[in-house]
């Protein structure tokens, strides 16, 4: 028991990141069951939609899971709503901040955990009030910030006095313990779940990530000051492309709009967007969500075990 | 003792970042004597000029020290013959392919550790002949690639069975031994030295890198192919304007010559090319550099022994 496990009443330290289009029921259930914070991703539904979610999950699993709440959404404020009246155990969020809603959410006694990348959105989201961040660092998948998670955590450590979950690059035990070693109480885990049995993911969505190399993964998008990191295919070759000549934030947008669903649902790995983290590199085979885990935390045993080279004592 | 400070010779398995201009025979000497290993950077220097430099910190030291040959300087060739002539202990690389030296620097007994940035230029420096790798993050400062600390080191580790070497955004203890849990028997710390009071660096320069936060690391040439990481100043701020605009790599590269100069030697912030990581944010005062391998090590100690919180044992 440390911090995060005693704060959601969970067994192992590792949350599930709430991936939009991937992070449904079935994966959230599924990661719940096996230990750890399995977590709805709101995405840009509404709240009738998200309500089912919560539901169908409910019906698969006892354990706690959250929501993630993406303040963009036009539903954002339908969201909150929405886990207040379900009392969902907590709630993540991103691209944006989510300090109005912070007192109501605590008031019904959900515990919030703000996605941060940098230290001062971790330090305003202490002061709003929030329960833990969590740090991602710039190896993440999906939209991204700058600086990188060895840098981001312990900075974030050094700033705020509520608990930190690392995120961004962490796949196995040895990320999971060596982002404790930075001071994080927890990991927030995406791209390895993006390929868990229970993920309703397109195989061919799976397959790249199971494939990707080092080399393989490619940040679109810098020039609009929103970054997105995913695979390489032949969507990010030709984002890339026109990127290089001239191209307003607006033909951007509109080259990925509808792209996620392509690659999440029809399986198109061309020119669907394959947001993935760094991490994919790391990741080597389809698992259950409860394998995942169990090999994360086996993985953080075997090198707690192996300790004693230096300094250790 | 561990596979690196065996292989090197040296105290803690702490090695100085062969940074062009700063890391000249002082710097080099005094990390050698503070246990780690020094490295003189052989920049764009003549044979002449290292020879000189060598030969300072022989006076200074009579630890093990290295030298980092940058593969495009045009005296490349004249400086590997040069570290066999001396019989220096290690030779860091940087810049390109080491490959052709291997043979004959091994011949002398001298050890060869390229910097590298991907798995596979780590697998070809291995079958080549060198003794290990830094497998060098995209935190770090001055010329970078793309994969993370977090992800490129357990990567590097799984693909070769030389020991690897960390490096990219290790500034204390805690990276340092997130870079062990990664799978490391070293680390490489470039930009806390740079500010080591050995380090001959314009007082300006040190300032900015100590001032840093979170957000002051900045990367600048992604067009060109090699980008740059340095701290935002009036130089990246023209530099980031133009890139978008339109800018060719030429004008590019003469809007950055002899700016690296400007920053170590003259004190130029605003217009000099202040080289650093983002670990600059973890960076806060001027030590010496025996002083700054004491907090590494006894920040790893102090990690190793809070251990416990989870799966310990």
């Amino acid at each position: 028991m440390n911090d995060i496990t005693k704060l959601l009443g969970i067994r192992h330290p590792v949350l599930q990141g709430g991936m939009a289009w991937v992070a449904e029921h079935r994966l959230a259930a599924a990661v719940s069951n096996g230990g750890g914070l399995g977590v709805i991703a709101g995405g840009s539904a509404d709240a009738d939609f998200v309500r089912g979610q919560i539901r169908q999950a409910r019906e698969l699993t006892d354990k706690p899971f959250g929501v993630n709440v993406m303040l963009l959404s036009p539903f954002a404020d339908d969201l909150m709503q929405l886990v207040i009246d379900e009392k969902v155990s907590a709630v993540t969020t991103g691209a944006g901040n989510p300090g109005k809603y912070i007192e109501a959410l605590k008031a019904a006694g959900i515990i919030v955990m703000p996605v941060v990348a940098s230290v001062a959105y971790a330090k305003r989201m202490e002061r709003g009030g929030a329960d833990a961040v969590i740090a991602e660092g710039s190896e993440a998948g999906g939209h991204i910030g700058e600086t990188t998670t060895m840098n981001l955590v312990p900075q974030v450590v050094d700033a705020v006095s509520i608990p930190v979950i690392a995120a961004g690059g962490i796949a196995d035990g040895r990320g999971a313990v060596a982002a404790f070693m930075l001071g994080a109480k927890g990991v927030q885990v995406g791209t390895r779940f993006l390929v868990a049995k229970e993920a309703v993911v397109a195989q061919e969505y799976k397959d790249r990530v199971i494939a990707a190399g080092d080399t393989d993964s490619v940040v679109t998008g810098r020039f609009t000051g929103h970054p997105v990191r995913v695979l390489r295919n032949k969507l990010t070759r030709e984002i890339l492309s026109k990127e290089k000549e001239e191209m307003s934030i607006e033909e951007f947008e509109e080259m990925l709009s509808g792209t996620l669903r392509k690659a999440v649902v029809e399986g198109d790995a061309d020119y669907g967007s394959l947001m993935a983290g760094q991490s994919a590199a790391l990741v080597t085979k389809e698992q259950s969500a409860a394998d995942i885990i169990e090999d994360i935390v086996g993985g953080m045993r075997a090198v707690y075990a192996s300790l004693g080279d230096y300094y250790a004592k």
